[in-house]
């Protein structure tokens, strides 16, 4: 799944408030800052938007696990991720993503490491993050890199022709 | 996702109907089919469950397509397929299982047959399958092969310790 996370992040200042339970106004909070972006495509929006909402309706049994950033009450930046399902100890980061005023702050890589420390707390052994193999995803990759990420599978052509999904996997 | 199908079928007496729509009653029918195979988990048996409970509420919209192999008005087979959320033209196999009483008689290879077929008239581009890296799976593994699937992408300890994910694909 995407992210807009770029590599080059290093203002440490202004540490974020972690919160981990979603409500309804998150939902529209969410869309805004995917959409802030100028990143994703319409119907990866739509897809951003259904993890909220699933959310929102199931809780836990969802699947889908929320980290949200927050400084001074406003949100910046979310994290989703979840177990996934007939594995025992593998889970997806399914998204993340941060406002674009308030990138090179680390929030990226805090929200990372965050959903890390959950995922181990909850005995999960890997993390799987998929994402597009074009040009616009290099600062992407080199940021999942840079996290201690590594290449675990390319499919050519799995997104669209000439646009290859690439599966990067951590061992914890 | 798992499939009980073997290599060695042959007998190609008795073809079956194929049906295309799914009613309330073959929910059980699917149940009984898949935990007859003996070959699959509690938790994945949920899954294949699940998938024709979404199917049974939201209709094409659920994004799962099933294909249902018939006998003199029995189920004796199933195929559950649907496109890959945020590709174009990529397609997940989700599941495929055939009565145990039943096999031997192609219905893999013509439930099979009959998914490429849908998927490339509707633009699909490429089939997925996922496997398990288990000793289990190798008469599986041997099916998808003769039917001109090939391994895309080997993800180590995926499902568990000792138990890799096998990505197959074929390109249609």
């Amino acid at each position: 799944m995407p992210s807009n996370i770029h590599s080059h992040e290093s203002r440490e200042e202004y540490p974020p408030t972690l919160r981990y339970d979603v409500t309804p106004s998150d939902r529209d909070v969410i869309k805004r800052i995917v959409e802030g972006t100028g990143f994703f495509r319409t119907d990866e929006i739509s897809v951003a938007v259904e993890l909220i909402d699933e959310r929102l309706k199931k809780g836990d049994a969802s699947g889908y696990y929320f980290i949200l950033a927050e400084m001074v009450g406003i949100v910046t930046g979310y994290a989703c991720y979840g177990p996934i399902a007939c594995t025992l100890g593998s889970y997806d980061l399914h998204w993340i993503a941060v406002d674009p005023a308030y990138q090179r702050r680390s929030l990226g890589r805090i929200l990372l490491r965050e959903v890390e420390r959950h995922v181990l707390q909850n005995g999960g052994r890997h993390i799987y993050i998929e994402t597009s193999g074009r040009p616009q995803y290099i600062p992407t990759r080199s940021f999942y890199q840079q996290c201690g990420y590594q290449i675990a599978a390319v499919l050519p052509d799995f997104y669209d022709r000439n646009d290859d999904k690439v599966v990067w996997r951590k061992i914890l």
